[in-house]
């Protein structure tokens, strides 16, 4: 499914073929939070910027519409009408980040939406059957997400539990994956590493996961409170731990800057809302740095925000226009 | 400039012709309040739609992000990046119906921004500089939008007036067109005539205004409180004695309905918020009528808005989604 086609040091190139196409990697994902990406892109705009993977919340999607709906509209590909390969999310990260008071249990997590308060209870067999009706290409598997510091204790225990968590998701996605109702049979099962910021621990991990033979595997729980020195000495320890000859994914990384040294240390599938809420927000990358757009320099600037650029808003907006938009 | 194609009745076919392209009539005007519709459609979507003419509005472009900013970024349409005709009100409806306290005298209106209270006086020529700063295709003429029903003594003195303030907006347009800084020296000048519910009062203003031999005119003070059967009983009288080889555009109408009656009744030119701010809420026109996408009814529905329909949306998005996006 994956082929390596370039390496340089341990910076890869990689070709992923899945039953909704191919990902050529390094890839940076699209983060549509709830199926669609915030600020009015449009899965026709996301076409034309070439992306290739779009990403959604599992989480967000089963609080609204429900993952009910979208499966009963024939999955995300038809509600979105998007045609190339989705990642959902396991929902771990915003039960962990999002929701109020939360219980963890052996089987999973009781906690509360935070649109309606209204009591939820989510563990890896509901994070997959919801991914399921989402019929999503690649399903991420549901893990605790640790703050960045935790204790020691804390995080071994909880890495142990994500490995449990980790088995009982490979079973239930198998399970699902044989039901004659299932959207998307081929539904293919990321496992994540964790272990904050212990090399041992996410080594251990790395390897003991590695060994349930899954179609990819992501790395979790960095970019959520540790330096950037932290997160690049964490990848160089525990990438060589995982599979080379299968895609590695860096959860929620990040600026431009994170992307290219995570290149470099082996990742191959990125995703971050940054590009567009930085956006929305008149934050704006070029390859000379981030512009503020909202800084009244660029009032009666005509040049479009990167020169030379051929995506639909530098080849027709000038910087002047979209201030003014925002 | 203004070739009448066909009649039928009192409704006509006519194509206008602008130094920013042709417009064949009747023809709906979008309208893009400060050099935008509101709800993220680009300029780009405007030309897929087969927009013929832009709307955008002189007191809200004073107001941000400046008519002169506007100017020193070239003009409106290179603001915008908008090739295609732009007609520009005059402002004097929002002097009228958003501004606060204000003063009307002889010489124009002392008011206060709606945004930042600020005290702005705007008359004949400061409307029709502004408008020559924004350099739209199409300007109008700056006058007094009475509510209806309205006094007939106070209908008559403000009409009165209206006529004064159209022929200073007539010499002030043609001095700025002989300007060498003049953006657009072939700007055009619209007269607008207005009276209220008053019959003879709006006829013998036609009739006044129409001497001025100006190259188009508007039918204003209507859709703005008084039964849709005063409306067309207005159009019935008035149409006939405005020039019928110029466009007759009638302001701010309308409904799907509306405007049949207006072309009816003669009319070339129509603008409204309703298609872009009903769509923004949810209510969107089919010809079968409106639909309310915020019913329960079509959380599952995955025909598109109008079945059959090639326009972007429906070429592509269910029901069901745009109720989610919604």
């Amino acid at each position: 499914m994956y082929t390596l086609l370039k390496e340089e040091g341990r910076a890869k190139r990689g070709r992923f073929k899945t039953v909704h196409g191919t990902i050529e990697t390094p890839v940076f994902m699209n983060v549509g939070t709830v199926a669609a990406i915030k600020g009015a892109v449009s899965t026709e705009d996301l076409e034309q910027i070439g992306c290739q993977v779009e990403l959604s919340n599992t989480y967000h999607l089963h609080v609204r519409p429900g993952d009910k709906v979208v499966q009963a509209m024939g999955g995300l590909h038809k509600f979105m009408s998007w045609h190339r390969p989705i990642l959902t999310d396991s929902g771990g990260f915003q039960v962990f980040s999002l929701a109020g008071l939360r219980k963890i249990k052996e089987e999973g997590v009781h906690f509360h939406s935070h649109i309606d308060g209204r009591a939820i209870f989510m563990g890896p067999e509901e994070s997959m059957q919801i991914q399921s009706h989402l019929a999503s290409t690649i399903a991420m598997a549901f893990d605790e997400c640790v703050e960045n510091p935790s204790p020691r204790d804390y995080v071994e225990r909880s890495v142990d539990r994500t490995t449990r968590w980790l088995k009982r998701c490979k079973a239930e996605m198998e399970r699902l994956c044989g039901e004659p109702d299932t959207i998307n049979p081929d539904q293919l099962l990321f496992g994540i590493n964790q272990g904050g910021t212990y090399e041992d621990i996410r080594i251990r991990h790395a390897d003991e996961i590695s060994e349930l033979d899954l179609p990819g595997y992501a790395v979790g729980g960095l970019a959520v409170g540790e330096s950037h020195e932290e997160m690049y000495h964490i990848l160089d320890e525990v990438v060589p731990h995982l599979p080379r000859r299968k895609p590695v994914y860096l959860m929620g990384v990040g600026t431009p800057a994170n992307i290219l040294e995570g290149v470099e240390r082996g990742v191959d599938f990125f995703d971050c809302v940054y590009p567009s809420r930085n956006g929305r927000h008149g934050h704006v990358y070029t390859n000379r740095g981030k512009l503020n757009l909202f800084n009244a320099q660029y009032e009666l600037d005509s040049r479009p925000i990167e020169e030379g650029c051929g995506c639909p808003a530098c080849r027709r907006y000038s910087r002047g226009y979209i201030r003014h938009l925002l």
